[in-house]
């Protein structure tokens, strides 16, 4: 098990053209988001099922033989949801495992895409104990939610379109939360001169952690952003490739990611759940300043929330 | 008074690209929001105030001599937000009159950016009425919602861009209030084999109307679009532009707006109020089919709604 190369992330992005989207960079001037300076947006909250989940989802089930058990999987809401579309377009049977603690609008999407929903334990990690288990019971395929070289070059793919529609981004920052996403895109950055920026809510700090200690270690998982960033750990591929190509490790507050929120929805009113807004949260809060001249590009990563939660707020 | 010329749109464009977005063209598999076809959406959605309106107001005001009574217009609450907003940025003082009822969303937008709202009449055409006299009084200029050469020029540098990000589109569908953006559109497209096509509610169908009987005759006003596609009688420069360059003109049924508002929350957690999914329902619901092997595009071109409004009904 390696992370992926560049060779394996462009393969990932022919056998999943057809199935998920191409989405789009927007170049916003920086008065209108009221950020410091002006910044590239990838607007990947567009993507089938509202995550880039889709993109790992449909890589690693179209590099596997799927048996008639079908697939199964762990998930905070987002990789659920990813994992139950793919199944469906793809013919297969599947099984999510969610904490209890996963919120409607994302229980929602895998139950309406025909999975069973397995509701079990407070955070992510329990879920995925309970999902290995049922995949040693029944045969059935585990589609990891981070930690599976083909979910990663699935991820990667976002780097790829980010470099083709934005090849001025010298710096792209990056939610993380097993580190799928931002292990593919700093894989497929690699020794192409950008720095990728790793992004966790200061509650989730799985990827922080591990580069201090210099291995994954156990981590706290709470917060706003905990449904989509709250793994116990961050991955051994993320780490790896992390340690290597990911040039600085942030952390930001949970009251800087309601505020990316809300400025995304004041300023474009795009729907960004916690997570999906927490790499323009370092950007907005001053945890990340971009260097002298050095264009800047956010990966949004997750659409999956009820306005309700930050217009309320 | 004339419609714009390509030249003109041209110049529009390097007149307002400090103020405005340049919005994304996405490009989605006809099975990724359910339609008989592929797509390419223009996500003018996303532009500055919520509107493609930004881009008139800043084009009308640039190339006026605005005196120190500043800017007057009449607005169902887009436009008035957009003149709203330029004035801010420009520096000139502005007055909005809206009909009583204009969306509390819209009616936000225009006080926070700093403008005196007038709420005045029950639709678009009494506002425009006291719009007139009040500039008549104080000799501030009048920034039209869609009947002025400046306005439509800015408009139709949404088409300068889709030419520009999706040659392909071979057919264009646009939502029709005034005329202002299919006005702008269509000069854009003159001449370049493009097939413009206007999509009105049928509610609200007063360019439909005027095509029928050959000049702008007062048309009825109503519906869940009529607060932004709810002119009473369409532009005589839009007129004009339609009557050359428009190829067709449908109507449809608010039951298919609302559809077209659900799909695009449903597949991209896209808020877009009615008239800004107007001419998605016209694919969406039959009433336009793209002819055999041509690429069509669609302008969405609002997003100034309460998700409530769509999420609940």
């Amino acid at each position: 098990m390696h992370p992926p190369t560049r060779p394996e992330i462009e393969a990932a992005a022919a056998r999943i053209r057809p199935f998920v989207r191409r989405t789009p960079a927007m170049r916003l001037a920086a008065d209108q988001l009221g950020l410091p300076c002006d910044v590239i947006l990838k607007l990947e909250l567009l993507q089938a099922t509202g995550s880039f989940k889709a993109r790992g989802a449909f890589n690693r089930m179209l590099s596997a033989e799927v048996p008639a058990a079908g697939v199964v999987t762990a998930s905070g809401g987002n990789h659920g949801a990813a994992v139950a579309h793919a199944a469906r377009v793809l013919g297969h049977r599947a099984e999510v495992f969610c904490p209890v603690a996963t919120p409607a609008a994302k229980a929602a999407r895998i139950e309406a895409a025909g999975a069973v929903l397995h509701r079990i334990g407070a955070a992510y990690d329990e879920a995925r104990i309970a999902s290995e288990a049922r995949a040693a019971e029944t045969g059935a395929t585990i589609v990891h939610a981070y930690d599976q070289p083909e979910v990663l070059a699935g991820q990667g793919t976002v780097g790829l379109e980010l470099q083709e529609d934005a090849p001025e981004a010298g710096e792209v920052l990056v939610a993380v939360g097993g580190g799928g996403l931002i292990g593919g895109i700093a894989a497929s950055y690699a020794g192409r001169g950008a720095t990728v920026v790793a992004v966790e809510p200061e509650r989730c700090p799985a990827l922080h952690l591990a580069l201090r200690e210099g291995r994954p270690v156990p981590a706290p998982v709470g917060g706003i952003a905990a449904d989509s960033l709250g793994a116990r750990q961050v991955g051994a591929l993320a780490f790896a490739v992390a340690r290597q190509h990911v040039a600085a490790s942030l952390l930001v507050p949970d009251a800087a990611i309601r505020d990316a929120q809300r400025r995304l929805w004041d300023a474009l009113r795009l729907v960004a759940e916690p997570g999906g807004a927490a790499a323009l949260a370092a950007l907005a809060c001053g945890a990340w300043v971009p260097a002298e001249g050095v264009r800047v590009a956010v990966v949004l990563c997750g659409s999956n929330a009820d306005p309700a939660d930050f217009l309320a707020a």
